[in-house]
């Protein structure tokens, strides 16, 4: 297996990105890796017969305009999603700007057969393990067709990488009963209920972190929200937490006996476990990583790539949007 | 002041409706309640010369069809709807269906002249205390127009309710640039950035709890699963704290130590402490409660009722619209 890595994606590339290298060389010694970076990021490589530099003229920033991408080939995602394309490499992993990821995907590898959009999905973390949820922000705009497609590419996904069997799918409204939702998300209900996949009917927010379901199928504009929004309230209550248990000495000391125990819920909120967002549709294997990614969440990635690879995604993916 | 309460509204109904009678009489013995239940209810009601029980005949479950409410006059949430329209009452509070109560304030009391559609508000408790969010249900389907109406209805509620001078209004979207958002954002943002209204542009779902605005606008799909996901992450976080703070004795030690503050979280993120989600648009003052509201939150709902009544709320949402 060959990686494409984005050395200079991320907000804290390419410290992480570096490291992360190191550490996927220890512990998959039998893939290469193909860092992209300019000399400067690849001066600081670390020596290993399994790293391959490529050399890269630039970079598109986290929130630079995507319509930028098109005059930076020589930026790092571009040069890695070449590399895939040109059969250098299998599958490329990045965590810089999402949406330039995923343009550079579209226009360099193109979408599988029969897809009319590729969607981003973002694993999150439940009280059940990690379930998918597509699409994140690729499609603000949808129509019932789109969505459709988003539930047969995200049960592929599942049962590719999750391993899960006659995945169930939900569909996010605005409450759970069956006449629930808007006018496109009512004529998803109907195409979903007659389209063979296990469809459980309509979800609400509330149930994205329970975790009774595998894949949860929204339109970009309402998972981008229902992701952040959760972000922020996971945020919010900590910070909030973290005041009032330093707000005395008693809680000071209360704090310091439970901290083992927050960092336990930390960890398994954390989507680093999951190790980034697959790009479903389009005709190759890219992981987007989240932009604040450490080395545990690129490692992660990697070895998403790999089993996204062995599984036969992309193939597989073309036969369930037939 | 005279406030129409359905008795049988909400999960806690009538128990806890009959509580906050109890406590409104004590703590605001000037108004004067028209407590609207069937005969069992109207026997337990409070003795008080400020309490009128008023008889209805049966009532709209919580997840009852809401077009059932045309063959139930005489439901709970009908009759205390009614008797605003009567002029016996000047508010009506209900914790009972939020789209019965809805479809009861539209058919009997109408809209306010140039109001294309009511919405719902919400307050939300972020770190800066509450904001409002509107729609959060009642519009699945929105128009640019509507949103802007939605922004100016919504400035007048944190204006006249919340005492905020030329509130910041944001536009939920998938992201804060300018160019972000759907179809519908995109129009609606050109819309607000010519409106006269003080416009802060794009803001995402992680903002929604900082607080770094007065009034968020959004379409009622959105802002539901925008609500609902947030209430998720914070009970799917609390539940998990719950679990690791008893896994062992010493964390079970700190637990103990830290509860006060834990309390005090979850009071400040408690929606009770904003007294329920205004009704914007239909021409009248109809509180919405959480369904599953205490005594805290009804009280405080009548609260915001009077707020309504005594800045003219209604009369000024109406040259808002214009």
């Amino acid at each position: 297996m060959r990686i494409a890595i984005d050395l200079l994606g991320g907000d804290n590339a390419p410290a992480v990105t570096l490291a992360a290298l190191e550490e996927l060389v220890k512990l998959h010694p039998e893939w290469e890796y193909l860092a992209v970076g300019r000399e400067e990021e690849l001066a600081r490589l670390p020596k290993a017969p399994q790293i391959e530099p490529v050399l890269c003229g630039s970079m598109m920033a986290m929130d630079e305009d995507v319509r930028n991408l098109i005059r930076k080939k020589d930026s790092s995602i571009w040069v890695a999603t070449e590399l895939v394309k040109q059969g250098r490499a299998d599958a490329i992993i990045s965590a810089g700007s999402t949406g330039a990821q995923m343009t550079a995907a579209t226009l360099l590898l193109g979408r599988v057969k029969g897809v009319q959009r590729p969607a981003i999905g973002t694993v999150l973390p439940t009280l059940q393990g990690g379930r998918l949820m597509l699409d994140v922000g690729a499609n603000p705009d949808c129509t019932p067709e789109l969505l459709l497609q988003f539930a047969q590419m995200g049960a592929t996904y599942v049962h590719c990488v999750l391993g899960i069997e006659n995945p169930r799918v939900g569909l996010l409204a605005n409450g759970t009963e069956d006449h629930k939702g808007s006018e496109l998300t009512k004529a998803t209900f109907a195409l979903l209920k007659e389209s063979g996949l296990n469809f459980l009917g309509n979800r609400e927010g509330r149930d994205l972190l329970s975790g009774d379901y595998d894949v949860m199928v929204c339109d970009g504009m309402c998972g981008n929200i229902a992701l952040k929004s959760m972000e922020g309230a996971i945020g919010a209550l900590m910070q909030m937490l973290k005041t009032q248990f330093s707000a005395n000495l008693r809680r000071k000391l209360g704090a310091a006996l439970v901290m083992s125990g927050m960092r336990e819920v930390k960890h398994s909120m954390d989507y680093q476990e999951y190790g980034g967002a697959p790009l479903l549709g389009v005709n190759g294997v890219s992981i987007i990583c989240h932009g604040s990614s450490k080395e545990r969440a690129l490692v992660r990635a990697c070895e998403v790539a790999v089993q996204c690879l062995e599984s036969r995604f992309v193939e597989k993916l073309g036969q369930a949007v037939k």
